[in-house]
């Protein structure tokens, strides 16, 4: 399986690309926006293809997607403005949904937020802008399109070691997880088609993410 | 018919107001966000409600809106910050869909901009945030709910009088049109049913609001 990681140089897609490499059934194509990036991937034995989620279209981005089986997900403004929030998160995700659709790709994992829905976007927080922006995305990956979703919605992201201790499910109370655990569970989602038409909250836990995932 | 106005006092909805009191078949209930927007409309013989389309609860709107027949949308954050386009014009319209539902009503016209769409949304401009927020918005209340929609794309709104020449149809040129003649279109709209599902923009032009709707 070939995955198209849209937000490659994000801090959980970097070390999903560090565990591609140890994954004989996948590979990755990096969608970077710089060329600086490019390095990183390279050393990893990782296509790169030069894009931007923002400017450029969904027929690029499409083109670019043409030979691979998967999207994942994983762009994220991470703060740098409310514009960038709606451009990335709400807008930009929808495009990348659709070049899913128009290059015929079925298979498209979205990293959302932990929780979206309607008490948690009426928060006044610094979040709000942004939870709403995710939330619409999810919505319209699951009532918009014809894709195989899987929304993987993480605790708060910390950059501890992988312990490869989580739980997921639904509801729970917020707590951290590891990066290194999230992006395991990328990987794990992608090789688990009983992952499709799902979402779910991932956190530190008490299972193997094969169990866990095993368990949904 | 009772319309519930969100965004009451709004300048298009403050002259919707006014040729409201002239409509036999026409009441209004306009939302207000602040008490002091109320004696504009008690001088008209208006009902107002004080509800904060951001703040309030959809269930709060939906009690407010319960005796009404009819939802006008004419709210928007107007350049107050991509955070209040967020809240209002894209969140706060989907909450208005969501409370009119919840209030067993079946209709709600939706005052859009004039262009929405991806090559629209792509255009780096002081608009693109708007434009995202605005066709987002529209795409829910066509494709998310059940609700009797029309949607009304008005030209750039200019505060000359009323002519009551107007053209409606798509793709037109962009031009302008004065805000008091939206306000005409928006009263025929809510006696026209044959504008339901229907979406059309509105420009300046050579027809009577009443002849111009009728050949839709």
């Amino acid at each position: 399986m070939k995955v198209f990681v849209v937000g490659a140089n994000g801090q959980v897609a970097r070390h999903f690309a560090d565990f591609v490499k140890n994954e004989d059934d996948i590979d990755e194509v990096a969608m970077i926006r710089n060329t600086d990036q490019k390095p990183f991937f390279d050393e990893r034995g990782i296509e790169s293809v030069h894009l931007d989620l923002v400017k450029d279209s969904i027929e690029d981005l499409a083109h670019a997607m043409k030979d691979s089986d998967a999207v994942l997900f994983s762009a994220g403004a991470g703060g740098s403005g409310d514009d960038q929030t709606v451009l990335i998160d709400l807008d930009g995700a929808i495009k990348a949904m659709t070049a899913a659709e128009q290059a015929g790709i079925s298979r498209f994992v979205m990293v959302s937020t932990f929780r979206t829905g309607r008490e948690e976007m009426s928060k006044e927080n610094d979040l709000q802008i942004y939870t709403i922006a995710k939330n619409y995305a999810d919505e319209w990956l699951k009532n918009r399109t014809n894709l195989d979703w899987t929304i993987v919605h993480p605790g708060i992201l910390v950059n501890t070691d992988s312990t490869n201790q989580i739980k997921i499910g639904n509801d729970f109370e917020i707590n951290e997880i590891p990066r290194q655990d999230v992006a395991r569970v990328l990987i794990e989602v992608l090789k688990n088609e009983n992952t499709i038409k799902k979402e779910f909250e991932v956190l530190a836990g008490e299972d193997s993410v094969e169990d866990a995932l095993s368990k949904l």
